[in-house]
């Protein structure tokens, strides 16, 4: 057997100890050749080709190291290679690269598109492959949880750490942009953790009143300090509570500066009070994973090789209670994972205190 | 309504988050009086008592701060308090000291111990209780994780980055002994999380020359350095394969100075290489709670009071499928969890070349 | 001896940690009444006056906690107080307030600003003063070193490891903002601990061509990614290669939307590469002091009762090769401490290969 | 030039901080050839010779990597050579060695026992040598400081945290025992940015009945529990008062099962206190250096260069008052830096209520 393995779409805490898994248990347990693709399909379509025979030797010190060792692209989509010219469809000669190269089949470690990507190369082109979801911001409904999202939420959370006792010390109202464009699972879970005052969810279009309200109610209580954690997709509702309509948000997001500074601007004209913001971009991403997400890369990666060894093509790793299996990659690309209005979680949120931006 | 609150058995990191959610959600939502009691039972019991009303702001920087404000104890089982004239039976002064403050019923938050003492408390002399279950090990059958395993973990974990390089740059066998009395839960999970080459659990009963051969082989295969997670309850097993019997144990490792020396004595016999131990002790119980602990903390903390709330006296809040419920108590305490022989974290281990001491 | 301490100008970390050690010692010690003076002067201009007495129990915990539990503001000049009518003198009314608390001496801890505030406050209203030197940015002349500006650093390098990672797999240009207006200390620090590729300084205006160059060369090397240090008050060189004046730099990064999205922006003028900013902001100035700053932070709060106890008002404490000792507050408030052009730290981050966007 | 480097003695964060550097710019900046000697001396001195060109590329990633990519060894003195028929002189054959590999001299990287062995190869044997001072005790005169230092205080300070939370829950004494044999610089930085109460020396023979009734006074505070941080070198002192004598030391040490064991016993005798021991150990010594000692590092490689640069061979590198030069090896390792009884800092530790075990 030998087997392609690339990495695809933003990275994420996690890739390596998943690639790193695959690469030990495929060549000490089964002696299967394993051929790591640089830059997603790039290096499979590139000339000349970018490939490189992993060993397990080329996998040391991978386990707690943050990135991907294979590098990866969010651009590069075979079926809509980016030319001057336009997009053309370049996964015929993917497939043929990957004939050449004598490769079995393809395990695919990336997000959404590029797992749609990968099952319309098993589809279309014929070419066997084996996915392994990665999503920081978890909202991948066929599996439990993904890796990466753990690490972004620890990195989160202690920036609320550090920003409640600056807040605490100058009575400000301080705003933390994290991740989450469509779901909110990261600004939820941390915001909890951290100890967030009031979090705004993609999932829950919020009145910029009912904050400064939350504001201001704190103001009396003797607490002149306020943390809210915004979602990099949560914005106000309009006037008459509706959520802004998908195809408008990512233009609202981009004329308002971001979801931060949106949250910060529209609470700020409801109450008088010192505000900051702070957006943590690109430092969820990076970094070492933390010991939860080394764990589910692990069993990612081992899982990936156990299907390939099934001759499950066309599946996708998963875990579901607990327990990793796989799915069919048709399936797993389907449907989204939202934080639900009935989740327990924003019922726990708003136990403690937690205000959420609207009335429930 | 007045509830009191009490932490009893070794502390954890989450306590306070548990406690801090329960008399924010206790007060603010429903308007009772809560009355911590101090160091587990003995606030009620010791002249004058030892109780404090709990109020939002004395929760106040709680989420994130380690060990107990309440204070606890492994000593003070109220049917068995210790007199140097031999235990006695204290469970009735304890019923009229909740009966004399009025105390509808009590919050427990403990361990295996504690959580039987507060069933008896309920059954033997009609103290309304809920319990909030507590154990660092995480080997409650009742419920799929407690808060405190994770931030034990991942002290473990990083306790192994630390001795990977030592023992790289030295070519050293490096034993690392972490907390597993009875369940090897947190030395599995670490070691798999921290790329440990070998992990000794409570469950399997290690054949030391299987140690020892990992290690040599590793010499051979150009690794001259082996990191090996030993659970402080794990043994080698008899001669003839078996386990040495549980009422053995305990003598033998105190002994044997302790799991780690066991194992490091037994497999130095086998190999020659130079090797040091490392015991992680009470470094894995203090400190703050990581975000994952944090959040299940505060969620134990809302589901007390929606136990109390809704009159379910008698029940233990536990996770179960990420879903945060109440359990019958007598149900609860009637079962330990164990790493199981076909645990899937185990042939995760294995298949990225983890040795366990035993053959499959 | 009675003797009122406060807090001025913003937070950082190992303010709460000068507070512990000044109460434990001035109290336990010499028997003095120490009176904390919330949110800077203000606690005694307003009515009711803000003021607790502070006792070593009021310390417990505030050795490692961030920001300041007397509070800090960055607005409060008593020689300059801000009303609708514009700014009045309330000098006068401080030093009654002083008079009528009968505080025989204020220790005041903040920066630049505060101190000559303080300096005055002792020169044209008599009141004593000993000042204890606070700013993250290490630039004050009179002493190596402020606590605070090692926990700014560590907080940036960590940020560097993170960004690190993501910008090697995605082949990306990362600029981080750091602390750092008018010095560039933290930047440089952060820089060489953090293995940045690039350090741009306040104190060296940068030609983005160079940069650029920088970036591409690294290209060229096989290393398709680079990491470029920003300080918050670097600015790129003039046409002639000079530097931007002192009065335009604050409209300039104003206009700019800061130094980061400058240098970005300009570096990118002349090289093609995926580029990305991180701006660390107030991270930088919250959580937990690291060791370093608890311990600087622990001797300056001694040294303060010291310089109080010898009758030495008018003095401000300081480090000078690792000695705490009193400088007169005249002396320590007259000049600040710039990263010179022949200053070792610069070599050796030359030596390494960093760039610092001008020739040498 | 053809420079050959190696580490000797202990690891220490820090140490492939220094190599990089070193590599870094001695080959980009002069071209020179370098050549890694695995394990100390030993990689010249085994046959075959295991030696490594060293490059820029071969350095990635060693910034923040603990360890040592080289290897070291605690044996292996060339002078002294251990054999089954005792000791043998080596030194010959070393440096027909380094003649025949055309090695210009050897950079060395290691402890005390190091530099004096690379002393005397040079005045023995001829052989060029650069020294580069490492101790994480921070013991040796000739320099303020040495890299490793300020990773193990951070990692001391993080466990007195941790022992904090858990400690106050249970009204314990906990001992920390941290590095330390002869002085106990270690001890006493960690011990004051900690928060200990107690800090024993091996500069200071303690009077346990001091340290207990310390313990029974924090008790009658209202403050049941007590952090002792042991130096791994410190010993009550004789019934008379004095030191136990430099030679029975190490016996005494032995015999007890440490110092924390030791103390933890003494002070036991005379307090009535639920007492536990933790033994840092290796852990102090592994792990990603923190950012001072990166700094400082790669300020020593940088240095090195320097030194072999300018000829200035038979010198080590050092750092006093922030400048970092070359010292003679002859003098810089002719005394060890002990706690002087008048240090700043144990003065400033009293000042805050720590207890030394000794009146002043």
């Amino acid at each position: 057997m030998r087997v392609g393995i690339l990495t695809g779409g933003g990275d994420a805490p996690g890739l390596n100890a998943v690639i790193r898994a695959f690469v030990k248990y495929a060549i000490v347990s089964y002696g299967w050749d394993v051929i790591g693709v640089e830059d997603a399909f790039n290096g499979l379509l590139e000339s000349p080709r970018r490939l490189r025979a992993m060993t397990p030797r080329s996998c040391q010190g991978l386990l707690h190291r943050g990135g991907t060792v294979l590098g990866t692209t969010n651009h590069g989509d075979p079926f809509a290679w980016s030319t001057p010219a336009g997009p053309i469809d370049r996964s015929g000669e993917l497939a043929s690269a990957v004939a050449e190269e004598e490769l079995d089949g393809l395990v695919v470690i990336g997000g959404d598109g590029t797992m749609r990507i990968a099952w319309r190369l098993m589809q279309e082109r014929g070419i066997p492959v084996v996915g392994v979801p990665k999503t920081i911001d978890n909202d991948l409904a066929a599996t439990d949880v993904t890796f990466g999202f753990q690490s972004a939420v620890d990195c989160a959370t202690d920036a609320l750490d550090r920003l409640h006792t600056t807040a605490e010390s100058h009575d400000r109202v301080m705003f933390l942009e994290v991740m989450g464009r469509d779901a909110g699972h990261i600004a939820l879970v941390a915001g909890i953790s951290g100890g967030a005052d009031v979090i705004l969810l993609p999932e829950i279009p919020y009145d910029p009143a009912r904050v400064a309200e939350k504001v201001a109610r704190r103001v009396r209580n003797g607490r002149p300090f306020t943390l809210v954690v915004v979602a990099e997709g949560a914005l106000p509702a309009r006037p008459d509570g509706s959520a802004v309509p998908a195809g408008e948000v990512k233009q609202a997001l981009k004329d308002g500066g971001g979801a931060g500074q949106i949250a910060m601007r529209a609470v700020s004209r409801y109450v008088d009070a010192e505000a900051r913001l702070c957006v943590l971009g690109h430092l969820q991403r990076g970094g070492s994973p933390v010991a939860v997400d080394r764990l589910l890369a692990t069993r990612f990666g081992v899982a990936a090789v156990d299907l390939v060894a099934a001759g499950r093509w066309g599946e996708m790793v998963r875990i579901h209670h607990d327990v990793v299996t796989g799915v069919p990659l048709a399936e797993a690309t389907s449907s989204m994972r939202f934080v639900p209005a009935d989740s327990q979680l924003i019922a726990t949120g708003r136990a403690v205190g937690i205000e959420f931006g609207r009335a429930v």
